[in-house]
């Protein structure tokens, strides 16, 4: 009978000092046993790969990315030779292998390069030796035999990645927090732990804010459907699975509620109601690379309508000077920008079979006279620009509201 | 016409900072012109190796092998991505690669492999497009595809492999010195930086105690006839060559003198005159993985006679306890020990063919009223056991009698 496989993915800050590494490495030792094959990646040491970044930044300004790849790719490699030497001192046989070790071939995108294959081979040899396997996260190799990094966030990639390669029966992510909560709970003391959530919600839950896990790192587990297991280093308690969506699931409407304080509105003003001037606009803006989110055009008086758009406040200079160009050339009036916005959003695959959500969000705001300065919507979210001074208590009231607490 | 290639060598004291990292990359890129190809081999930055071997032993006693191979490596391709990105950064092309890149073959023998083939093809292409290439020190890639490294030193050895498979025309050691010279200048301030000296010179003066370079790249060097060039990394001045021995090298009878003050002398007394009994004795002292060094015994009254012989001093007591064993199975009388001894050497090829060498160097001791306790000889060498306290007054009284602050 084949044995399962667990894929455990341990972050910076659960093998920042060598004391975790040591609790590290006596986790992951509980879990192999007779009946279950461990393969660990672990991301670099605490800060070491911002360390690394610094120094390369002291020597150029824009230093060539091959290069960096060759020089972050370390980071990874320190931390899974220490951990193999920490499970070897407990008495288990334990082997290391860098991202090109076991054959994590990418294209040639240094610094954000994607996965193309994984040979698992080397693997299932380590594995046959009865050893638990480290993998360095975060990495890969060119066909050309180039180092390749995957982005920020590359080593859960590389976890999912492998759990696929291995057919893993669960993909496991560990990290300073213990699960996804309902919100986040500094906001909301009462915010509960989520059991379980589905890969949908949690995409949509990056997206508009949450920050547990790299979103192209959840598409992947989604589309090879991977179990992954979101929970705390430091604690040997449950946290949030991330699953296929079951029919039982859909049984909740709101599965979290997220709060993003990152954006800003810009409104153009006065802009003339001719056909095509919305599409000129945001062609224009997209060209600079700008990510355009929610849009609301007014109703037009006397053929002139405001037309208002978030977009994230670190692009909002360079908008406010693209804007400024566009609105000369078409003849709009002022340009208005806010920097005191919030995003505040349901997120839930229920949304599909429960109708009426909206409407009670927006009872719910009302009722605590928060003033909604836009909306949007996706199949299973609802979001509202309000203030950003609002924004906690907004979040509190809806928390409230949809009872997100007694689930 | 082929172009020239040079190898250059820089040690971690050379790239301990960003600071003289920038100062390297100015300096290979002044070698680097429409005549010469470059290829640089780096040592780890500064104390690197020193504090990744530190965190491996926070977690084990006695680390892994494979697994320390893979953590130290990696000191090696941090300053040679770094070195890639500040020669980049002065206009001109460079690549970095790992040692497994270069194609450098190693066997399985984990902390000190040995080189045994290098594929020059990698870098013959990156020649050809006009890039200077950087090649991480001290590691190779055994046929199992792990990582291994060449032991302490190891980059000289990486340089020396490199300048024999490029065939380049010279390899160059940038170290901290600027080149051997005749004695310790702190000891003599008269020592003068030697111009040439042949690789027999260089490699008995480094097992006498010279620490400048590895031994096994001299060997290496002296194998394939590649010129070594010592030199400092801190200044433009031509420093020491290393080269196969021309006979006009051989009219200096000596070329360096050397003092070696980590030895320790061990005596065996009233060892019973038998045939076979020294045999006996040193068979079981190098059982034990102790290398002994100068041996003495004296004429023996009685059938009985001491034997005196000398070890590095950190296998003192290890020596201690074995001869004591032997010394009771076989009779002897007491051990004795003695730290405070030095061996004071002179090293030179012309030996061979200027005689009466050794009774200068005795004399000229004698005149100083140094006394000597052993005295052993190679083919290019003659070295006197004295003791310690009196080592400094010797190698400046042999400095001025054999006059090599004039030559």
């Amino acid at each position: 009978m084949e044995k399962e496989i667990v894929v455990q993915k341990f972050g910076g800050s659960s093998v920042a000092d060598i004391q975790r590494i040591k609790n590290v490495a006596n986790r992951v030792v509980s879990y192999k046993d007779k009946h279950t094959d461990v393969a660990v990646v672990v991301s670099a040491l605490g800060d070491t790969t911002d360390e690394l970044e610094s120094l390369a930044f002291q020597l150029s300004k824009d230093p060539p990315e091959r290069e960096m790849d060759m020089l972050l790719s370390t980071g990874e490699q320190i931390s899974c030779a220490l951990l193999a030497m920490a499970i070897k001192e407990l008495g288990h046989d334990a082997i290391s292998y860098t991202g090109r070790q076991v054959g994590i071939k990418t294209d040639k995108t240094h610094t954000k390069a994607r996965i193309i294959t994984i040979n698992d081979k080397r693997i299932r040899r380590a594995f046959k030796d009865n050893k638990i396997v480290i993998v360095a996260g975060y990495q890969g190799v060119t066909s050309q035999d180039d180092i390749t990094t995957l982005g920020r966030g590359g080593s859960d990639l590389t976890a999912v990645a492998l759990a696929k390669a291995l057919r893993a029966k669960v993909c496991e992510i560990y990290t300073d927090v213990d699960g996804i909560y309902t919100t986040d709970p500094r906001i909301v003391p009462e915010a509960r732990k989520i059991k379980q959530i589905t890969f949908d919600e949690m995409l949509e839950m990056a997206f508009l804010g949450a920050q547990v896990m790299q979103a192209r790192s959840i598409e992947v587990a989604k589309r090879f459907n991977i179990p992954l297991h979101v929970r705390s280093s430091f604690s040997k308690e449950e946290g949030t699975m991330i699953v296929k969506e079951t029919e039982k699931m859909e049984e909740i409407a709101v599965r979290g509620i997220t709060c993003n304080k990152g954006e800003a509105k810009i409104t153009i003003c006065f802009v003339p109601d001719k056909p095509g001037i919305a599409a000129k606009i945001f062609t224009e803006i997209s060209k600079s690379g700008i990510n355009v989110d929610t849009i609301v055009q007014n109703v037009p008086h006397d053929r002139l309508s405001d037309i208002s758009f978030t977009v994230p406040k670190t692009d909002l200079s360079k908008t406010i000077r693209v804007t400024t160009a566009i609105g000369k050339k078409i003849g709009a009036g002022e340009i208005l920008e806010d920097r005191n916005i919030a995003r505040v959003s349901l997120v839930g695959s229920g949304m599909r079979s429960h109708s009426g959500i909206a409407a009670r969000m927006f009872k719910a705001l009302a009722d605590n006279a928060i003033n909604i300065e836009m909306i949007s919507t996706s199949e299973i979210s609802v979001s509202c620009i309000i203030q950003q001074d609002l924004a906690d208590k907004a979040v509190r009231s809806l928390h409230k509201a949809f009872k997100l607490e007694a689930i």
